[in-house]
């Protein structure tokens, strides 16, 4: 048996959150990811996390862990227990002077406006709205940790007539 | 028109590197993602390059944008002109005890035995490899910003006859 690169696939990326519950609510309820399982390592006191849009979530756990190490475009959340008790506790976002490095992640919609109307609505924090600086058609929110999350329209939509 | 969050996507994954030929290198030779497109910002003296595990790259620069901002899984590389030239210059890769955050990004393979032979056949420095601790079916290279890269085996060629 051999290996070929081009069967690899970019499953997915992982941060490391304060608060579990916050970030399941943003990226689940706000963002429209599912949640699709978790493992817990109680020795090493961590559990990860794993999300992804798919259309639906397998009901077995076997299923579950196997669609979330083969498809693309999964979000592995890692939460050391306890940091969400620990008030001055924050996770660098890679955007700063120091610690710089990761970026963003970036999720593309269906309508770029609406979208960003209703973030707004669910009290998200905007780190660039659509109209600020000469770039109108993309945005940044930020994740409970503030990590960047960049807001684009899929060109799939952008042609779509009004509805 | 209205929003549905079942339709976004997660389609990028930002990190900044300091050589953009090292990391192309890297990502496409030795991980084998397809390079997409790039765009300059000459103003702002930073480029971006988007790379992928896609079939084939469309010829023309619409249809790779088109792709590059749809489907999920796909890696987003920023250089900042002239980091390459810097010889202190490094970002980091969120894992240290300053700038925690970011952990890693991670590919699926075909056979992970095999894959990580190549790798070292290939000089790729190791984080862990399969051998070290306690989990025998995870290892992590880095790339050349030492930025984490698991490597694990896609279920779907788990159960595959060896050939």
């Amino acid at each position: 048996m051999s290996t070929d690169p081009s069967k690899y696939t970019f499953n997915h990326t992982m941060i490391r959150v304060k608060d579990p519950k916050a970030s399941l609510h943003f990226y689940t309820d706000i963002l429209g990811m599912k949640f699709l399982t978790k493992s817990d390592f109680p020795q090493s006191k961590f559990t990860l996390y794993f999300l992804a849009y798919v259309d639906s979530v397998p009901e077995s756990e076997e299923e579950k862990k196997k669609l979330a190490f083969s498809i693309p475009g999964v979000l592995e959340l890692t939460h050391n227990w306890g940091t969400e008790d620990q008030a001055d506790f924050a996770y660098s976002n890679g955007n700063g002077e120091v610690g710089r490095g990761f970026g963003h992640i970036a999720i593309v919609v269906d309508n770029i406006e609406k979208a960003c109307e209703r973030f707004e609505s669910l009290g998200v924090k905007f780190i660039k709205k659509l109209s600020d600086g000469s770039m109108k058609t993309i945005a940044f929110i930020a994740d409970p940790d503030n990590y960047w999350v960049e807001v684009i329209t899929n060109p799939k939509y952008a042609g779509a007539a009004p509805v």
